[in-house]
């Protein structure tokens, strides 16, 4: 698969996170990659782009994380459905969740975690404050940069949302007809 | 409109919200009713249900809800999407949004703050942890008592997902199709 992506803005990262999507997190430490599903996540702030993660404690990307203080948050699309599943019931610690998967680690910019490649929207994400972690398994990202497929404009890449028991709601069109009840000063442009 | 709430488990509420919708927080304080639309959120845990929100400082929400310990979160569907970004674009301090926006306040079993009738989903909150509101605007609450309309498996409402800018993803089907990709114990039955 060609790889087609451009930078994105990171204070416009909540135009894919702040839907709900379930998204893939890639991390790296000490040679090893891997890759966990995680579904429990929000924004706070756009500007800086912050986003804050809850990772189970018992996960091996708990533990890689907290000791890299790096991740990339890749969101795949529904085409991924079955490898994201996947990806959440097995562990890294007996799988190399990338070759089984036949998902490819490639590069980032500013981080050592890799990029997932056929995700369609990839942020290099910092850790930058790690005192919620051992009482919350709260995490508080910054996304230092933005990679996305080129998507155009109102058609977005369908995601997958967890509704827990096995159960996903697929994200369905994307609307601008209420964009005429918003104030002006809380719209971009 | 005839209300046709049941009661739901606690520990259910991730089928609604972690799939990432745009919900209206009800408060009450000193006799005032209120309400919020709010994107940014997270569940943290099942059992208990815990929700983290994220709730601006200059809101009067904010204020209300940090006296009271107590909210309720509805979750509207696409057909209240004109009143959601209204409510969302005005402030309590000047405007009472439940007679504006004709929505029904209901009383809730164990909370003070009231439900919203029209809203297919209701979940009476109590504020559990304090000790990140100050710096992170983050409210830690429990769900104490949900209820939701009665609604046929896997045909759950539409409802908003929000993506800044003005633009909103309605949500689509949710599907059971890869549930036999799930370990036994990931799943509830």
């Amino acid at each position: 698969m060609k790889s087609q992506k451009k930078d994105f803005p990171v204070s416009n990262v909540r135009q894919f996170m702040e839907t709900g999507p379930v998204v893939l997190v890639s991390s790296e430490w000490n040679g090893q990659k891997n890759i966990m599903t995680m579904g429990w996540h929000m924004v706070t702030s756009t500007s800086p782009s912050i986003l804050v993660c809850y990772i189970w404690n018992k996960n091996l990307s708990y533990e890689m994380i907290k000791k890299s203080k790096e991740c990339v948050i890749n969101i795949p699309s529904v085409e991924l459905a079955k490898e994201t599943v996947m990806i959440g019931n097995c562990s890294g610690r007996n799988t190399n969740k990338f070759k089984k998967f036949n998902l490819t680690p490639e590069k980032s910019n500013k981080v050592s975690a890799p990029i997932i490649k056929e995700c369609f929207a990839n942020f290099e994400c910092k850790l930058v404050d790690s005192s919620l972690i051992k009482k919350y398994n709260l995490f508080v990202f910054e996304v230092v940069k933005a990679h996305i497929d080129i998507i155009p404009k109102l058609k977005f890449p369908k995601t997958l949302h967890y509704r827990g028991n096995g159960l996903f709601m697929i994200s369905g069109e994307t609307t601008s007809k209420y964009r005429k009840l918003f104030k002006k000063e809380m719209l971009e442009e």
